[in-house]
Order: structure tokens, then C-alpha cells, then sequence
């Protein structure tokens, strides 16, 4: 399954109304589509725009809204930390504050290479709950907290702008009719709501505490000192936001019998794979960008499939080309990501190729337009569709799908699912 | 967005199977329908036949299912009354009962301008709840009762024929696991069920209070003497039907995003838009019927799109010639709809078009075939459609989606829908 990031688009005035996947030359996809079954799909729901992390989830197979909390769990267990659930995992930024507690850099000028700070605020002692901290790229980090009766119910103490003070974290409990069910894992249904509150205030009170502590560590830090004295606005400071609790996701293998790989840059997404138990590769050259290493992707994605039944390969360059609103590079990376799908062709039985989402030029943003789907292979249903593209996908066989329903069809074409009833 | 109530049809042998909206002259609709997206919806679900008031709900995006509770409070709300979460509502009629208490005129001979009588009625006390009582048009009225621990699970005293005595108000439980679930914003899950009987047996108890002493006054009223002198029916007794509960709705604006208006000359329609927090607009000549002022309700759709973001103009007349087997009628007036949608083309950048619910010539009654719909605007995906009817519009980009969904699409594509995750 290979997953162009925000590859979807809208009508492009300049393009003649097309897209850029319908303008870009992709005889490969071309080729898939007019041997496969396309359809278009909405990875979460029609109007529902997704983020990465939830759409990664619904293209896995997961519920997002059973299983989504919050986007730290996924880029903590993407950093590497060997997480549980129950867990709770922030995102975590090096800022500069000032004396008056002022942030004058969200991003502590873009410092980097910043795991000595990291070894020195895991040294601190926190009372309630253990904590694991770890620098991951650039000035990001995330930091996770261990222990009994805590909550991912609290607000973040990243503001999201400079000239202010980091706020304090309070509880902020999340609605039970909206989108984010609480705990829906943990407890499985309903529990007390002065249990959430006190867990929610006891959290809060560890985070101050661990933003207190942090800053003390890092302001009389040596590495701080010394880009002090370069006139380098000082990393002394953790913001943290996206705070969710460790969700139990069963096993991919033991809902689908797929034995998975994942083939990516992007943390989120290794994290997604990860905690879905999936073997998560690292390559060398793999960027997540628009100049990523394509090939060795396609490499790691094919040694995992000599010993897994099924391999995510994604590809981040065409939501970042979107982000920046950049045409040409958008239509360039898709050209090279079909470039190395013949790799796959006469080498694996089915191919899949989707989006997890639209990220259209002119909106330089997720949208919620549906991304078009092709699942190629031996005895699947064929259809009239002759290209790959969001608007020729519209008129093939699947129809109109749901992200979650992608990998059950996929399994079943694999002869893996079984029978509901008899 | 223009709903044109009950305009999908069936294949109508004597239109050489085609529909209506085949055959019907409409250059504005098919021009959109050419230049936009065109899918089919089922409003509520496949093979579910819509109610106006279920239909319209979920054309604003609320689910149907979690929010209705009977039609009362739409009529009530249409009707211009100021509910409050919790009341209770019930559709009523001005009828004729004999001294024996037969009904023998279930509309008292169509009796009209009735606010004396509704006037008389107000001054009756009753114990256990206040109550709004309002006449409506022609023989039509509404019964708003307010106060703690009533309920809506009760059943009609209208038994919708005539030489019947009115049946007493009972409990009436609604199934938990059917389409309608009891008290759902109220309580927003499990009440005790003894409470739910409680309350029933009390709501009974008040309306047949309220059924007794009205006919009392009624029978003895100067304008129904005046009736009786005339040969009229006298209209003396308030037969009541449709209770529900007045649902707390998530205020539009607070889901979408979209300051929004609604011109439509039938009560339900104003009624859920109401309800829904939207400016709702009377405007003069809006009759609801095929005899409308249509350019009238155009002027005040685009005047309201000066100070809000989105507008719902209802258009009533092709539901009523379908619900009259009135074929040339139904043409004429859906000619007559697309007459008027040039003057949006220019005026606005997005135009949804669609209907509530299908309503055959051949049914006179609606059914649950899915509606055709289209959007049109910057940006939209094309399509191969180039007309508006519900065979091509089968064939368009949006598949086939649910009426609930609409709103969150239009959202999305102007700009307004937030990311589920990160």
C-alpha cells in the first residue's frame, strides 16, 4: 500500500480545472488503474477533514474516533520510546522565554542537536508519575508520563504564538458528545466524572511542575551558556501540547492476519505502525521531504515483504509540496513516486495506492475532499477507469469507500477474512 | 442552498420513462450540474422514506436520528412560539365533536382565523404545567406545555378519522432501539425508566385536563355560536397529535462555522431552521404552495447572503403538486425554480441544489429514493454529469452520500471544516 501524503487536490484554475495528479505523467499508476479497481474514499468521513494521525489510523483499519486521543502517543512511540497504554505523551517544543517568563522564540532558534538538554531534564524527579523525555528532530521533542490515576485531559502550555507566557495547564476536559470520546480505551465506557477531574488536576500539577523544573535545568545549562555567548537565543524552555493517552490498539495482525511492515520518514506515521505492532523500518536517505531518497524506499519496502504479508509505504514530499503551496514540486514528487512503483509491479501480488488526505495547492491545508484509492491483483473486479486521478477514480468500482474499510477489502481480496455468521 | 421539496421523482411510463426533472426545461440547473459535482443522497438512509422535518434536519447536518423526537416542536417554533429546551409540543386541529363526542368535522369545516378561540383557551389554568396555545393557519394550532417532569411519550388524541370518538391520552413508550430514542438531549442517555412513567402517566393526565376544559370553553364560545346560527361546524375540540420534546440543537453557527439564514414559506422549515439557531426571514408573497412569489424569496435569500455566510431557500410547491398527482403542475413549478437560480450564478460563489426527499407523482406520498444533488463553486472536483436529474446525477463525482454529510462537504470547501486529529 503505497500512500502519496495529501497527493489529492482540488480544481486548479491554472491547470485548466484539472488537478496536478491528473497534469503529472505517472504511467505507472495509469497502468494500475486500468488493470485494478478504483473508487474514491473518505478517510474518515465525508466533510470530516483528516490529520495525518487519525488518517493513518483509518487507513490501518482503527476506528479513529474509538481510538484517537491526541497526537503525542503516535510521535512518542515514532521517537522510539517504548511506550504503554495508559501512558500519556505530550509534543514537546525548545522555546526561549525571557526573564518575564516572555516566549521570544517558539522554536529557540531552531536549535538542534539538543539531546544533552534532554539527559539533563530526565534527571529531574517529578512527584506522581515517572516521566521519560527525548529530543527528537530539531527543536521538537515529547515528553511521557508514567504512572497511576493520570489523564490526558489537560490543556497545553504551548500558546502557539511568541510575546506571551507559556499558560499554566489546567484541566480541560474533552466533550463527550463530540469527536474525542474520554478514555474511550482505558475504561471502555463510562467512568465517574470526579475520577477524570481529579486525575485531570493531578496531571496538571505534575506538568507545572515539570515546566518549573525544566526551565530551571535548562536556563543554567552548559549548551544554553555556551549559545548564549554565539548571541543563539537559548533553548530554556518546554512548550507542550497534542497530549493524549496511549490507546490499546489491537494488534494489526491479530485483526487482519497481515503480518505488516512500515516503510517511512514521518514519525507520526512510524508511530501509527508502531503502535498498530508493526514492524517499523528506518531508512537511510529517507527524509519525509520532497528530496527523500525514493528508491531505498522502495528497497526496504520490498526486503520487508520477503518475510510480511503486507508493507506501508509512505511517501510525505507531495502534503509538504501542498504546504507550501509549491505546484511544480507537487507535480515532481508525484512523478517520482510513480517512478518507483514498476519496482513493485511484476514483484508483489496486489498493489494498493491512495492518499490519507486532500491537501489542495490553493488552500495550502487538509481538506476533506474524498482521495482516490486503486487496489490492483490477481481476480480483482476490474472497472472502466483508464488513469489514476481524484477525478477518474470517482467513476470506478469501489464507489464511494470509507478509509476504514480499505484494508478489510484488501484482506478479503487476499483470501484473509472470515466469515461474520455461517 | 435551494431544496426543492418532494422535485425527485420516479420513471413515469408517460413521460416515456423518464422523470420530471427529465423532462422539465431547467438550462440553470444543468449549466450548474455541467460546471459542479453532482452525487445522489439518501437524506436519512437507503430504503428510509424522509419525514420535512427528519429530511431538514439532517440537511443542516444534524443526525436525525439523536435529535428528533416528534414534529411538534418545528411547527411550534415555525409558528413563531419561544420554546425552551425540555417543553413539550404537540401539532393540534380545530375539529367538530357532536354531543355524544363523535368527531363528525376532524378540521370544523375548515375553520379559519381562530385566534379568538386560541385567545379563550389561554385563560384556562391547568394543574401540573403552563402551556402556549396558538392558532396557526386555517384550522391549524399549536400546544406548547412547560414545566418540570413532563414528557413527550404520550400518544395522540387525533384518531385521524372522522366518526370516532377522541381516544383518551395515554403512555405511549417510544423504542429504545428504534428511530426514536426517548428524552435523547435531555437526559443525554438512560433515565430511569419508573421516572419515564411517571412522567407519561402526568403528561396524560394534564393533556386530557387540558382536552375536557378546552372543549368546555370552546362549545360555549360567541364565534362558534355564531358558526352554529351560520350552519358552520363549530370548532370545539382541540384534537392533538405529533408530541415531542423541544431537542437542544447544537446551534448551526457553533457547528459550521456558518452564519446562516433560511427563507421558506412552510412552518416546519422556518421551524427547524429555528430551532437551529438561523435567522429565520418571512418574506411577502411566500405562500408554500406552486403559486409562490419565487423572486421574492430569491431577493431575501440574496439580501440575508449580505450578513451571513450561507442561506437555505426552500422552495414547497413541487412537494404539494407531486402530493396532488398534479404532473404539469410539478414541471411548471420546477421550471419556475430554475427560472429564478441565474441570479445566484453571479451573486455567490458556492450553490447547492437539491431536494428533501422524493415524492412520486405515481406515490403522492414521499418515498425513500435517494435525491439528486449538486454543488458548484471554487475548486469543486467536475464531473461528466451535464445535467441535473437524478439518472445523471448517479453518475456524478460525490457517489452516493447521506443528507447529514451535505453540510459538512459545503463546509469543507469553503474553507470552514477543522482537522479531526493533527
Amino acid at each position: 500500500m503505497i500512500i502519496c501524503d495529501g497527493m489529492a487536490d482540488r480544481s486548479i484554475p491554472e491547470l485548466g480545472y484539472k488537478t496536478p495528479l491528473e497534469i503529472a505523467k505517472k504511467p505507472n499508476m495509469d497502468w494500475l488503474a486500468k488493470r485494478g479497481i478504483s473508487g474514491i474514499m473518505d478517510t474518515i468521513a465525508p466533510g470530516t477533514t483528516p490529520g495525518s494521525d487519525t488518517a493513518h489510523l483509518a487507513l490501518l483499519g482503527y476506528d479513529p474516533y474509538e481510538t484517537y486521543t491526541g497526537r503525542g502517543p503516535f510521535e512518542a512511540a515514532g521517537a522510539g520510546i517504548e511506550l504503554r497504554p495508559g501512558d500519556i505523551a505530550f509534543r514537546a517544543n525548545y522555546a526561549t522565554v525571557d526573564k518575564n517568563m516572555v516566549i521570544t522564540d517558539r522554536r529557540a532558534g531552531r536549535i538542534h542537536d539538543t539531546q544533552p538538554l534532554a539527559d539533563a531534564i530526565q534527571k529531574i524527579k517529578l512527584k506522581g508519575a515517572e516521566f521519560i523525555f527525548k529530543s527528537t528532530a530539531g527543536h521538537r521533542a515529547t515528553l511521557v508520563l508514567r504512572g497511576k490515576g493520570i489523564s490526558h485531559e489537560v490543556s497545553d502550555s504551548d500558546p502557539h504564538e511568541e510575546g506571551k507566557k507559556p499558560p499554566k495547564i489546567e484541566p480541560r476536559f474533552q466533550s463527550t458528545e463530540g469527536v474525542m470520546p474520554a478514555y474511550p480505551i482505558i475504561t471502555g465506557g463510562v467512568r465517574k466524572y470526579v475520577y477524570r477531574r481529579r486525575w485531570a488536576a493531578k496531571t496538571s500539577k505534575i506538568l507545572n511542575d515539570f515546566s518549573q523544573k525544566s526551565h530551571e535545568v535548562l536556563k543554567k545549562h552548559p549548551m544554553n551558556i555556551e549559545r548564549a555567548k554565539k548571541g543563539l537565543p537559548a533553548g530554556n524552555y518546554i512548550l507542550l501540547r497534542g497530549g493524549g493517552v496511549v490507546p490499546h490498539l489491537m494488534p494489526f495482525y491479530q485483526k487482519f492476519e497481515l503480518k505488516g511492515a512500515c516503510v517511512a520518514a514521518a514519525a507520526l506515521v512510524k508511530g501509527v505502525c508502531k503502535l498498530a505492532g508493526m514492524t517499523v523500518v528506518n531508512v537511510p536517505g529517507a527524509t519525509g521531504s520532497v528530496d527523500t531518497n525514493l528508491d531505498a524506499k522502495a528497497k526496504a519496502a520490498l526486503e520487508q515483504l520477503k518475510t510480511h504479508d503486507f508493507a506501508l509505504l509512505h511517501i510525505k514530499g507531495p502534503d509538504e509540496a501542498s504546504h507550501d503551496g509549491n505546484l511544480r514540486a507537487k507535480i515532481g514528487i508525484i512523478e517520482r513516486a510513480d517512478g518507483i512503483i514498476n519496482k513493485f509491479i511484476d514483484a508483489v501480488d496486489f498493489i494498493a495506492i491512495t492518499a490519507d488526505h486532500t491537501t489542495p495547492i490553493s488552500f495550502k491545508n487538509h481538506t476533506a475532499d474524498p482521495v482516490p484509492v486503486l487496489i490492483s491483483g490477481p481476480g480483482v473486479r476490474t472497472d472502466d477507469v483508464k488513469s489514476y486521478s481524484e477525478r477518474s477514480a470517482a467513476h470506478g468500482g469501489l464507489g464511494r469507500i470509507h478509509g476504514k474499510d480499505l484494508i478489510p477489502i484488501i484482506a478479503d481480496l487476499m483470501g484473509k477474512s472470515h466469515k461474520f455468521g455461517a
